[in-house]
């Protein structure tokens, strides 16, 4: 069987992709991939996912320079989550200029939850475009 | 504005979250909440998901003892993926009785991928049910 046929893709085509830093250790982001993206990811050795706004295929940095090199590609258990630890150039995944795309946590105090973001923004998402 | 409205959810009601071991950093697991397990989850300060394939809220643990204690819940900058820092009961988060649902490994050689299974069974997926 063709190591793509393992993959259970959703109705849409699609399976949940998770980025995490190969040093670190940290989340970065979660994106979407299809067939073609996680073939090509595999093939480039870059992180290619799927754009469902823009319904196409998005190689992560092509406009922004922050390219993910691909070091691992995990498949989990029912086979409908993909995760990829990555290099991730510049030290900034998140569209927003921060290093991660997680950076809001959840407060709770006095039984009030809030999110708070935690993440100092590292460059002006002015200076680059998109992911 | 409720920090449950904040999540971005989907058009099941449902988010994507993913389960990291707080001390390793390891990725253990990506499953599905509604507002009702994130609200929960919260809450208790434990895990709980909801089960696409039962229909009905999962409290992780809740028949293998594999309970996941909450340490920290993160957001995403789209509000639609949650990260969870947790620490892992037993050291096992998949019911295939590993440490993590990630065990299949991407190897390519000459141009030919395939999945391959990393990490060991710890315990006998027999000796306990389910997640």
């Amino acid at each position: 069987m063709d190591w793509l046929d393992a993959v259970a893709w959703n109705a849409d085509g699609l399976v949940p992709a998770v980025a995490q830093d190969a040093a670190s250790g940290e989340v970065l982001m979660l994106a979407w991939m299809n067939r073609e993206s996680l073939a090509r990811t595999a093939e480039t050795g870059e992180a290619v996912y799927w754009s469902r706004s823009r319904r196409s295929l998005w190689r992560k940095g092509e406009t922004s320079g922050h390219l993910q090199r691909v070091v691992e590609i995990r498949l989990d258990c029912d086979a409908d989550a993909i995760v990829l630890r990555v290099e991730q150039a510049g030290g900034i995944a998140c569209h927003t200029g921060r290093r991660r795309c997680f950076f809001n946590l959840l407060e709770r105090e006095g039984g009030v939850c809030r999110w708070v973001a935690t993440d100092p923004v590292l460059a002006d998402p002015g200076s680059f475009r998109g992911g």
